[in-house]
């Protein structure tokens, strides 16, 4: 698919008007790019591929629900762990180490010596201990953070000191200096952040979301940040993306703002492509691919 | 030692103009207190002392110095370290991140993906590869990143995949995506970061300076940036200290300065104090102290 949204054969250039593909990448090129639309119609009107490899982990897009119930086979793809769980790390040094007040120090010409907190014995709460949870949860791990984990399923998990089932997050709240959300949308799981959990919240706590953003109930965020429990929020999702002109997250001085790009590095972009490229081997030998989602996941959507 | 600057005994509270003591701590308290001077100065009115236990690393300070010269045994510091290098780790992800950008668009409800880079995979140069350069080493391979260090003597050191010599540091500069000073101020670093030595690195490149002010031209540095290569600087430390008001790095948009605090936490000051009962323990059992600075290195100065 070129910049103009036209299907061509990749040996002799012909423009193909009626695709109609066995295997489909949904890469992140198309993904990012202008023409993810034009390019999801082209792959429903099929009727039916046998292979389909998304780029992302997630499947709460009702597009991909729709790829998912006219393919045979739907793959996911967990690259996007690595640089989500950098995105944490920034956020969550640039919070311990006072960077917003650092910043209004030097544009003032202050110099005055903020104490700091260290990232070396910090307490964390990853709410939704998956693929992302835990490249997070090893990264604190080793610069020598302790990690809690809550998920449904039980047992030890990689990067996890513990771990709790979700019944148990809002009374793991008073002992965690950082609360990461890293879990799907669901029924259960909208509006998980509401009043009661906030207030539950270390008023030097900080929190971050690189879930959704309907996880969090936003008018509740910024009354509970501008009554002073959580200290600060870092969140790469909102309710509504693009967040609106007129929402009052993008100016509150203690949320820190990404546009749902965490996971937007050159190196996730190589590291999908790797898992397509294995994968695609293992479709041509006849055996199992990884990272399949099971049908009965689509069927019931 | 009280907030007014008196010197009382720690069981009756006498207060003691004149003291004499065996052992002296200059603690972090001390360090950053307000009467840092006049503790010097009864310190050294004393005429002697057995033994000094400092709470920092460097020696490159004319009180030190002379309190090492009436000092029989000398004992430095090396828990600064770890908070140090977490002050790296922060600064070279706000980088690597894009913190400015990101908060640029923030502020002006600007909804935009950034493509970001990774730790994972980022080619780091440290030059001084002493007890900060190899905490800071250790984190960044933890992270996925290529460590080099460059000091004096040859041979393998903890957190670095190689070791060059000083001589070769400008030959290295070309593959740095991340350049950090660590090194003392001596005559040889003194401006070691001149025109030659910036035109020399990327222009994508981060420097970060937790050595000395005095280890960079900054007259040089602003050029530099000015000119697009390195691409960003995050200093702790400067020329001047406190940096005087009418520096360009103050408002220069390619700096991040924060006051000569990066050590500043309470987990280092604890450990500082940890170090002292440490080696409080071995002064008493009559066994040799950690840290020990010869007393030809006082001599010299």
């Amino acid at each position: 698919m070129d910049e103009d949204g036209l299907f061509s054969h990749a040996g002799d250039g012909t423009v193909v008007h009626d695709i109609r593909p066995d295997i489909v990448f949904g890469n992140t090129d198309v993904w990012f790019g202008d023409h993810v639309r034009d390019f999801m119609i082209a792959v429903l009107k099929t009727g039916g591929i046998d292979w389909f490899q998304s780029s992302a982990a997630g499947l709460d897009n009702a597009a991909l629900i729709s790829v998912g119930k006219i393919s045979r086979l739907y793959t996911t793809n967990h690259t996007q762990s690595e640089a989500m769980a950098e995105w944490a790390l920034w956020q969550a040094f640039d919070f311990l180490k006072c960077g917003p007040q650092h910043r209004a120090q030097q544009a003032d010409g202050n110099w005055s010596r903020l104490e700091m907190r260290e990232m070396m014995g910090s307490r964390w709460l990853i709410v939704g201990y998956g693929s992302i949870g835990s490249a997070v949860g090893k990264r604190v791990q080793l610069l020598g953070g302790h990690v809690t984990g809550a998920r449904r399923s039980p047992g030890p998990a990689e990067g996890a000191d513990h771990i709790v089932p979700m019944a148990l997050v809002k009374s793991e709240l008073a002992q965690a200096d950082v609360v990461l959300l890293s879990l799907p949308l669901t029924d259960e799981t909208e509006g998980l952040v509401d009043e009661e959990f906030l207030s539950a919240m270390r008023p030097d706590a900080l929190l971050m979301n690189l879930g959704r953003g309907q996880l969090i109930d936003e008018g509740a965020l910024v009354a509970a940040l501008d009554a002073g429990r959580p200290a600060f929020a870092a969140v790469d999702v909102t309710a509504e993306e693009p967040l609106p002109k007129d929402s009052p997250l993008w100016h509150h001085p203690k949320i820190a703002i990404t546009p749902h790009n965490s996971a937007m590095t050159q190196a996730t972009y190589i590291r999908a492509d790797e898992t397509f490229l294995d994968n695609l081997q293992r479709y041509l030998a006849g055996e199992p691919l990884k990272h399949v989602v099971p049908p009965e996941t689509f069927a019931n959507e």
